[in-house]
Parts: C-alpha cells; sequence; structure tokens
C-alpha cells in the first residue's frame, strides 16, 4: 500500500495512492482510519511531507565506499562506525516531493546531494530484538540529505550543513510492501545517473538500527530513521533538479535555486 | 502568565496557572485560545510537558565555567566554540515535572544532571535581527539535560548518552514574564544545594542564538532551545532527587530510578 499526505481543495489529509489516484482517507496510518469515496487524480494534488516525525533520526555513515568518498574528501567522519550510533537531523529541514532546495546564499559551491532510503516506524517500539524489529515498521520512502560540505567540515555541528530550511527532502510516498533487497538507489542529477546502488548494502541493517535504538529510546509512531547513502556525491547548483528512484517505491524529485543576496 | 500542559478527568489540554489553581484552556498559547470556566486546585492534576516541540534544539557549551569543568574532566568538547553553533536533542527522552529520570541498567556511575534556561519559540522566525529576536518567544521553562558522560565520551553520537528515554525532564511550565538578568539557577541534589548560577550570563546571549539560528532555519512555534548549564556537575543515582529552580520560573523536580537489569 502506498501511502501519502495530500493538499487540495484547501484540505489537508493523509490518502491512499491507487494507480494515478489519491484515495482521501479519514484519520491516519497511525492510528485508525477508514478510506472514504473521494479520489483525485494523483496530478491534481499537491504532495506533502508524508508525515511529519516526532523525531528524525539519520544513520549518517552506514555504506562502506561512501565513508571511502567521506575519507578521500577530508571530512571529520572518516572512519568506518563500530557500532551503529544514530544521530539527529532537524524537523524545519523537510520539504516534500516537487518542492525546491533552496541553497543560502552564502553557502559555497559544495552543496551535495546524498540519495537514502527513509524508514517509517509504525508501532511503538522499545527493546525489540532484531527480529521484531521490522515489525514495527509501518514502510519506507525516499530522502535526499543535502550537506554544505564546508560547514560539514568547519562547524561544531551539522546545524547548518545538514538542516538548513529545504536541506531534506523527503516523499514522494510510504511504500508498504518491498522486498529490501531487490532494492536499487539510483540518483539523477538533470536526467543523468550520478550514483546507483543495491540500497540494502548497509553497514549496520535496518534491522539492527532499529533493534539497537530501541534498548535505550522508544520509537514512536511517524518518527522516520533515514539510513544513509552510498558512493560519491556531487555539487548541485541554481537551476538544478535532483531525481531520488528508489525501485519498488518510486521517485523523489526536486528542483534546486540559489536564495539571493538579502 | 504562566502556561502548562495537564491531564486531569482524562483529558489533556492546555492550562493558565493561577496561584494554586490551573484555568483549562480550549486551544493552546500557539494559536487562538480561550480562558475555560474550568478551574483546579494544581496539586490535584497532572502536569505534561508544557509543549510538544517540532524541533528540539540544544546549544551545549554555553557557560564559561562548565567548559572548563568539560575539558579538565576530558571530554570531547573542551574549548569554547566561537560561534552559536546549535545542536539537537530527541524528543522522546521528554519527561515532565515530577517524572522518574530511569538510568538505563548498563550505565555506569556517571550519569550527571545539568540545570538549564529552555526557550520556548511563540512565533515562527526566519531571518530575526538581535533586536527582534525575544519577541519570537513566548517564554521560559526548565530542562535538567541528564548525560551519561562515558557513553558522552565514546560513542559516535550524543544518541544514548543524552538522549535516552527520561533523560531530558522539562517544566514545570512555561513563565511569559521574566528578567533575564535576575534570573538565577540553582541545582539541588536531595535538597542541598549542589550548582549555582546567574541564569543569563551565557557565552552566547538568547537573542544571538535566535537571529543565528534564523538565518538559516525557520523556527516554529512550539519549538525549544536549550541554552546550556554552568558549573560542575555530580553523579545521580537511584533513589536521588533533583532539583532545578530558576528564580522567576518556579522549580522542575524529578526522582531517580536505576532500571532493572532485564
Amino acid at each position: 500500500m502506498r501511502w501519502c499526505r495530500f493538499r487540495a481543495a484547501d484540505k489537508e489529509a493523509y490518502g491512499i495512492v491507487d494507480g494515478q489516484d489519491v484515495i482521501e482517507v479519514r484519520g491516519t496510518p497511525f492510528d485508525k482510519f477508514e478510506r472514504t469515496t473521494i479520489r483525485r487524480p494523483l496530478d491534481r494534488v499537491k504532495l506533502l511531507v508524508p508525515c511529519i516525525p516526532g523525531t528524525f533520526y539519520a544513520a549518517g555513515l552506514n555504506y562502506l565506499s561512501h565513508i571511502q568518498e567521506t575519507a578521500k574528501a577530508g571530512g571529520k567522519e572518516n572512519y568506518a562506525p563500530e557500532r551503529p550510533d544514530i544521530g539527529y537531523r532537524a524537523i524545519n529541514a523537510l520539504v516534500a516531493h516537487q518542492e525546491a532546495i533552496i541553497i543560502p546564499y552564502d553557502a559555497t559551491e559544495k552543496v551535495q546531494y546524498e540519495g537514502e532510503l527513509v524508514v517509517v516506524i509504525g508501532k511503538k517500539a522499545k527493546r525489540v530484538t532484531e527480529e521484531e524489529a521490522l515489525g514495527c515498521v509501518l514502510g519506507y520512502t525516499i530522502g535526499n540529505d543535502i550537506s554544505e560540505r564546508s560547514w560539514q567540515r568547519n562547524d561544531r555541528t551539522f546545524w547548518r550543513s545538514k538542516n538548513s530550511d529545504t536541506f531534506k527532502p523527503i516523499g514522494p510516498w510510504i511504500e508498504t510492501e518491498v522486498n529490501l533487497n531487490l532494492m536499487r538507489t539510483t540518483v539523477r542529477l538533470n536526467k543523468k545517473v550520478v550514483s546507483e546502488f543495491p540500497t540494502n548494502n548497509m553497514v549496520f541493517s535496518i534491522a539492527t538500527y532499529i533493534s539497537t535504538m530501541s534498548r535505550y529510546l522508544t520509537l514512536h509512531p511517524g518518527d522516520i530513521i533515514w539510513m544513509g547513502t552510498d558512493g560519491p556525491t556531487h555539487n548541485i547548483q541554481h537551476g538544478d533538479e535532483v531525481e531520488v528512484e528508489i525501485r519498488g517505491i518510486g521517485t523523489l524529485r526536486n528542483p534546486v535555486l540559489r536564495e539571493k543576496e538579502g
């Protein structure tokens, strides 16, 4: 099943994507819900961030060749993590499919994409085993972890390098039925493939992350976990369009603009 | 005005603290609201986390003598920050006034309190000047930034050292009328004063933080910013009680329990 959030006729609601249509739903995928009889063409609604998380988790370095790329570039995190220590990102940075990534005017040219699988938690989880972990997942969506590399290297935290407004595109929807091992992530910059990797080829698996996190933290319905990216990343600039496709989910597409000085 | 959130008679609502009573409110302090005629004794309601933030920001090192203490203890962040680079904490870790701080069974004995002033954003803020910054603030509450120092030193992120469930007590309420320069923070461990400092004696002021953050980030109503702590901190253990009092706001009080192995 494909869950989306959308705005149409001045109303925001969750919906179920059915072919080229969206069926409006009363309630949410995290609680009770019922399908309404209202059906709209998908291209006539505005897709929103597919859920507003309570806490926004990010694995960071979780694929071997991206870790090597990061080390080569002289970044701070130039080693393979020994344990699945999760990180955090900020809700303010989330934007939906088709919304613009806006580069702050004083950013350097080193603003880069990172195509990522995003896990959406569906059930409260505390102290779950690796075997139980995927049972707490509602579904999967796509994220683009935009990063300003000079700020990432020089600031004390990742606040503006990774959490500036619009730096976390997410969507277009949440797919509940996937085969993780068949997934492939493809990133396109202006329609040209710039990165491609098997999505589930992670250093620490989704189940390992969830089980480890839930030892200390309660995961709540709607929380999201970004699983990291693989391979090289490239600079993006005003006028570009970035697409992150994950086979089995769909394609997240966002134009890039640079803010005018002001 | 003192804003709280409370539960009474199986209902959760915002309220206005009026002497020893709470006046129930329809709506929220961040939007439209009206006072109802329902008034309850404060000691008959359960106070909740005073607001659920969208994003949970934390300044970290923001007082000089705490920075020296941290350096002495050999922590990772043993330098004075050069810029107000904000950090992040997790919503899952928040608990209310009187709720227990639960130390995970495998934590070391180095679990410590940090009494902090918490800023609650009241109005959407983007690109505000330092002069405009405090105009976006709804009010102030109190936080206790519980930290497990061995995890803080050795993990790749602060995920469990600072964001384990119950590690972020907050409350008891949000005070909208304060004089920052008259504020004093006092921490008591089992009724004995263990730390005391002028609350507004920060390396970077609240206005500087808000203005700097809002250059890149949109602050939203309900977002919270924890401003850091001063002076030494001490270990807490099962059976302790920690109080953080800030003159002009009130007292945040939490018992400490250690989780049973299992």
